[in-house]
């Protein structure tokens, strides 16, 4: 059975609207907030609510997945840290955890294709082992890209049903990268040696078989790049799969969301095909430094919060932003107005001297 | 008397240098972090311990003071502002305050020339009612600057001897981007066309006005820009003359600080001239939208954590970046390594393929 998404209505233009003419009563010069007044106004947009509420249950969800492609030495890493990792994640002693504590989020991960086993906690939705090798095989059949679609929805239905109110998609998987260029250079039109970054910092010889893989993979994408389901199953891997369920659903369900890096950007891009206009609900938490990371934020016309040359996935550079969110939407909602603290608006006297 | 400042020696280079080895051990590529690791490692070489302890108390002070060039229209706003967003502050309605809350910082407003009356427990160490208009008058007198620097230096030394282990200025008046871009463009021989700003929003008339003053002021700077306390008190105001006191002495003090935007930065281009070094216990906190402003972190050799085009001063920036500074400290302290997680580390094994 096929899952469906489709068009989606942006946030609520009216109360944006009322939250632009709260901002003109706050304490503070028009516009001297800067992007904190935008921000603030969005997700007053997004909550139809102004002020808006602060965030109560921000909450990450890491996809985990390994690929196949990892075997030509495209990473620095082993495939075997997806699973170390994940049992890290778990252990809370991974960057997304200690950057969510801080920031009052919870970390939730999901194994939707590692190669090995996991707990069987976060094994619910499990697609199958690793996703085939893209440059050579389509990562996923016909009926796994479904199921992955599947699971990411049913993800964001949980959480949204549970009371997230602000949601972020992390990934872990050794060699996610190169599908993760491979999306944005064919969605995008791009040449790979214009995209290609370092990933998790590969060598100069693993820079080139990465560069050829992508290309190959590129190729076979070429006659699908206008079917974002098959496009998935071409030239993704059931985590992208997933992600990209999880992002276009959360979108449909008026839910909030701050993009990570490339991988889940990658993701992204493919999510706004499959839902036209899913784009209105996200915000780019950070720049990464990999390349095809900015392409994909200037197609997807966002602007990133923070640009911290942050280049380690897990949803991390979406954590590290989350504050600067917080922050907006403490400004409009617990900000006193000009009337409420008897300060003088601006021009309310004529400048002397002149 | 004079109050003396002197050459400041820098952070610790050794636990700097530990700090960097420890990067190596957490779970994550090396240099993935970005911007947040070299941060990390700075509060660490700042506290002289590695892992660095997360700030406990996080101290802002807001330095009130009115202006007497705004009386020539430089300014959207009327003076009385001043006074009136003081006690603003005091009931905790400000961006600063909503803002800190957030961060788990906490205010402190300083009245130290603010033209009316404020309350007493603020107005201890007041200097005088506001300062002279700096396009016809010094700002202050010999006495009144040393009053001022004094009194900078005795606010930082109350809050390090009561624990504050961050400090962050902020600036509270109105006219007050004038002199600021005075001294930073005297400071760095700059046009002053090049570095005017709208301040908190003034029209073309006003910032006519606000130029042509600049410009008078810095040819009445242009014989002392050699002699920081000289400039201070030629063209400045008693609340710049006291954050420069408080940045000299929070570095003598071996106390890390979060500098805001274009008033508080050109107090530090000072204070590092009356300390020569100090600038190396600075980090900046945002890039303001004022032009001087990046002239002056230019200068000071400072890249700013968030670009979010503020410009409300009240050390609103600084404080919207601290939880950037926060994360990059949790991260070097709370992570586990890749011994604790039993994580392959980078070319653990050969890549296959090839």
């Amino acid at each position: 059975m096929r899952i469906s998404f489709g068009p989606v209505p942006g946030p609520d233009v009216v109360v944006r609207k009322a939250a632009e003419e709260r901002q003109l009563q706050l304490t503070k010069p028009a516009g001297a907030l800067g992007r904190l007044e935008q921000l603030a106004n969005w997700v007053a947009a997004c909550q139809g609510v102004c002020p808006p509420k602060q965030f109560e249950r921000a909450r990450v969800v890491v996809f985990a997945g390994d690929h196949g492609v990892a075997q030509h030495g495209v990473s620095a890493y082993p495939s075997e840290v997806t699973a170390q990792m994940v049992a890290n994640f778990l252990h809370g002693g991974a960057a997304v955890n200690v950057l969510a504590r801080l920031a009052d989020a919870t970390v939730r991960v999901e194994d939707i294709a590692v190669a090995g086993d996991t707990a069987a906690e976060i094994s619910r939705h499990k697609v199958r082992r690793s996703s085939g090798s893209i440059d050579r095989e389509d990562a996923l059949t016909e009926a796994e890209v479904q199921a992955a679609l599947t699971a990411g929805a049913a993800i964001a239905d949980e959480e949204i049903d549970s009371g997230a109110d602000l949601l972020i998609a992390g990934d872990m998987g050794i060699g996610n990268t190169t599908p993760a260029t491979v999306l944005i250079a064919a969605l995008t039109d791009t040449e790979p040696v214009v995209a290609v970054g370092r990933g998790t910092g590969v060598d100069d010889a693993g820079w080139m078989r990465k560069t050829a893989a992508i290309r190959d993979a590129m190729w076979r994408a070429r006659p699908v790049i206008k079917d974002p389901v098959a496009l998935l199953r071409t030239a993704s891997g059931a985590d992208f799969a997933a992600m990209a369920g999880f992002l276009a659903r959360a979108a449909a369900r008026r839910t909030p969301v701050v993009l990570d890096g490339v991988v889940v950007t990658a993701a992204a891009l493919v999510a706004d095909q499959l839902a036209p206009g899913a784009r209105a609900w996200w915000i780019s938490g950070h720049r990464s430094s990999e390349p095809s990371h900015t392409i994909a934020l200037q197609r997807l016309d966002l602007q990133p919060l923070v640009d911290m040359s942050m280049r380690l996935g897990e949803g991390s550079g979406a954590v590290a932003a989350l504050p600067l969110l917080r922050a907006a939407v403490a400004t409009l909602a617990e900000m006193a107005t000009f009337a409420e603290a008897g300060v003088s608006t601006a021009d309310a006297t004529e400048p002397a001297g002149a």
